[in-house]
């Protein structure tokens, strides 16, 4: 019964069999290995677009560095109150822009509203010395209260962030359960919809470590290289790094990892709505939970070995669970009792 | 009828005179002068206790220095939504803290409450690397919106930040203004009341460039005199610098101007008061008055050659007034009257 | 015939047992994980000391976080003219370090000479704000240029650094191919010889991508977790950067494949010095040989499959050559063979 | 007999007249004054081109600002091995770029060489992200030696570095001795050859405190604005900045005072020329000297009041001499007499 997070799960066994496969004698470091240059095909080809790609292992780094290459060090990058970005990457995303400054701006469930961006950019004015400048808008895919932006959502944020020159960055920890939420394509979701640059990430959905930046547009990734580099964040032995992505969108593994993720979410979901007194607190669309248990749940649910993280903030009683690729029915089913008590 | 800034006004007769007075013959450079070794045993004097005093010549300079040496690159500094730190120094403090995180908490009339700071406080774990490090709080004496900080509050907000071993920076970019109101001793509003560190403003009152960093306890000024070099703040003909803020502090000349800048902007409230449809967004207690006018006034006044600001964001037909040294009861009067219509 | 790099090889199969073994059910992430745990007290206990240690997953990450723990923004860092932290890190230490100055001193084959070290020492003022402030020395241990400072030297390093306040860093990149050449202790080759901070490494010896930073003053140590995490350094799944690096340390796997790479290099070292017209750079005392080879014998040995890089800054001809624990013996003599004509 | 350094002089009455003209009534602040107005105006009458022109108060923000506008954060920024920003702006110039590197290369009397500058180049390589980027030239004129390069040369170096997409700085903090020593234009020793950004100096030669940054390409300029308030170096009340500024370059008081300084520089050098056993370790064609004097001279000098610094470094019984607006024949033909003995 661990739900503390999609990060606990090991690794997918394809993607460790992968790992393997890649440890046959020499290849040439830093990227110019087969492996690499096979993904950056393998993802064009799925994304439907030319593309760049950077692989890189956490997936803090990954926004971390996509962020500093849309935002300058003056810039205003507009997020919401509890994003990834703001809350939990130890002021990374300052370090790497030199000093941007997250905005955050309204939002519902971890999607921002189109009234909150615009009151959020009508707040700097352009050209004015004084004021941050705003440079880019930051959207969590799933969101980190589990809920999942529309594509209609994601294409109104866009257009209102490119009217005011700004670029668009998704943080994708989740990007996976958000399209076997949506059921849409990987093109859709992101450049279709006006993403400019994407975290694409692995590790949460059965990577070792593996996460990828990549631009639509190849030509916005120009300097990414140099600071790739001076963050220390390319690999000699980039094709262990490359492989894991590799198999991860190889046979729609990454789909068939999300989508079981997912099932287990609403599995847990539809049992937990069944006992009394249970609520949510935010909507169930991918594989994040916010529940409120009943009184002593929490306390017998860890009694028996049950792993997850309280939510003060979220409401009384209230918890986080995670569920992921390795998710079993019998944990799902299992929790659902205890809880039921 | 100039009511656009206090920054607007020239420099003050006494401090020009100091200015001239100080251009007499060679001095020794970057602060060895005779002047600014008065200027440090002066304002000692006048703050009644040891301090480590710099002269810096911009408030944004005096107030990023300032946060830089009490904040770590992954320290949160709380404040509120419109700070001056926050808002209008184009990410100054995060560049030179290196990235620290300026968190907004709930405040009246711009003076952050209990309440506010505490649930600030609480949000971020200290010790937990994913969040920024709660480090220091920035209170803005008098506020952005023309209000003061009585002195119970000012030491309630420091026992606060005091408790999870925050630092108290204030900004008194209009510090004269406030100790004029409160009728204090600059000692019981700044140190004895728990400020650790002070950015002292003199240019908004009469001075021509001149700020001073002053550190109640002169241990955390440790390292200072490298960030003030490194970011060229360091003046090699210190001693202008030093006369302006000598003079400044000297025969109660930065209390008289203050008074008199107080006192206009009372008159202008009182004048205003009696206007049929004027409104106050903020109470006036010091020499900024945020009024919202009646339909045509703004047109009326500017016509006539009246400099104010627009605030849209505080409320309808809402401006921003600022009396300084140099306003005279003859144009506040005449604003008044062609406000009145 | 591969001797581009040391990079170039794979992973030794005993780590990648390892980190298959890792992947054994749930775990904590974020490091709170059992072989974390375990390869903190290994490490200890192979360096018999209590220590601080933190798994990263590139050499230039371990440099840089490293150094920006010991090296304020305004700090001097001694190091020699082709130091990987000052050639090939691409800025990364001024990034971290948020604007520290790599001054380079004397060396021979990458070693620092005292009196280079001291003049560098001697030309900033300590105290005086105008220059960068002496903070920290780095040697890279083995050199760049494949050379061994031996214990003493090291030792009076230190103690020359030691003297002026400043830390020393070692950059141990290819750290146990010095020790496999010294035949001496860790514990000696470090903080008995002064060393404050090691950047351990293991990729170029065998693992796919771990390095640890560690501090032989734990408390040192207090601020490095924020350090890390706002570097996206912090790998969630933490678990397989530590088997790599628990297994590198385990039955002295990391000794067994840098005796083999130094023993290869020998070889290699052996051959040519019998071939007419072959001269080195430098003394060959670990993995790395910077070989001046004969008229056309480099253009021949790429024709059979040799790769190699060409140091044309170095001499006539002059090659690099790297050997690394997956080297053999078949293709050093083949090596030798074809360039001998 | 001060010959410490040209600040120690005061500001030029006819400065401190412009300062005392500029105090007259409002003015809108941040640079919307009408005395800025005409200072760009008329700057860029004197430099016979249209241009960026930033008033700055010192002249190690002049050239940090400057060099963070043409060198990225992985840039690297050639200079010589104690120019001033390498030695004396405490890591400024590392800290406004965010990281950039200062590479020192050859120099003569501080003045780069083309072989020098060629094999700085020519170290790192051009789109190798393990490289810093090859980004700047910094040449300070007159050097920090008090030489002076010519036209011929200052076109050579920015020819070879135009050539390698590189921009050139000068770092004109004694920018008038240096006209004044050639009998140029300001557009011959600038623009016309080659140099795209120039920290123009005026505080050493009679201001208070003012520098101009100026950008030949308006259009380099564009984030300028930015950069300069995030970093507090933008005035409120500018117009004295800028007052003092438009002085300095009306009817030719910065050529006078810059040939005043010079000519008793000349003076100073011819009388100890004389003097058995001094001599001189650099060319004295400004307003610096470095002189080796005759033992026992330097404490006879002390004795009777003279003041300036000893320079150990440059050789035995060395010191600097520097001449300003202010300096007197009296007091060098007095300096003469008693260092003669």
């Amino acid at each position: 019964m661990h739900f503390a997070s999609d990060n606990i799960a090991g690794v997918h066994p394809k993607i460790m069999d992968a790992i393997i496969a890649a440890n046959d004698g020499v290849a040439k470091s830093y990227g110019e290995d087969d492996i690499t240059g096979a993904l950056e095909a393998k993802l064009a080809d799925l994304f439907e677009t030319d593309l760049a790609v950077f692989p890189i292992a956490t997936g803090s780094a990954a926004n971390c560095l996509a962020l500093s290459a849309v935002a300058p060090p003056w810039g205003a990058i507009y997020c919401h109150e509890h994003a990834h970005i703001f809350d939990d990457e130890c002021c990374g995303p300052e370090f790497y822009t030199g000093g941007a400054k997250l905005y955050t701006v309204e939002a519902e469930s971890g999607r921002l509203t189109a009234d909150g961006l615009r009151q959020g950019l009508d707040r700097f004015v352009v050209g004015f010395d004084h004021n941050p400048q705003p440079a880019a808008v930051s959207l969590t895919q799933c969101t980190e209260y589990g809920a999942v932006y529309d594509l209609d959502r994601i294409a109104a944020l866009s257009e209102l962030a490119h009217a005011r020159n700004c670029q668009v960055h998704m943080d994708g920890a989740r990007f996976a359960n958000a399209v076997a939420r949506l059921d849409c394509s990987p093109a859709e979701m992101t450049w279709k919809a006006g993403v400019d640059v994407l975290s694409f990430g692995a590790t949460k959905n059965g990577a070792m470590a593996a996460e990828a930046v990549i631009f639509f547009d190849p030509e916005k990734a120009r300097d990414f290289i140099f600071r790739r580099k001076r963050a220390g964040h390319l690999f000699s032995k980039m094709r262990y790094l490359s492989a894991q992505l590799l198999a991860y969108v190889t046979d729609d593994l990454w789909l068939e990892n999300a989508r079981h993720a997912n099932r287990t979410a609403q599995r847990l979901h539809d049992g937990l709505s069944r006992i009394n007194s249970v609520s949510f607190a935010h909507p169930v669309e991918a594989n994040e939970l916010f529940v409120c248990l009943p009184d002593g749940a929490a306390g017998r649910l860890r009694a028996d070995g049950a792993s997850f993280y309280d939510m003060d903030a979220v409401g009384r009683n209230a918890v986080r669970l995670v569920t992921s690729f390795a998710t079993t029915d019998a944990e799902v089913d299992r929790f659902i009792n205890i809880c039921g008590g």
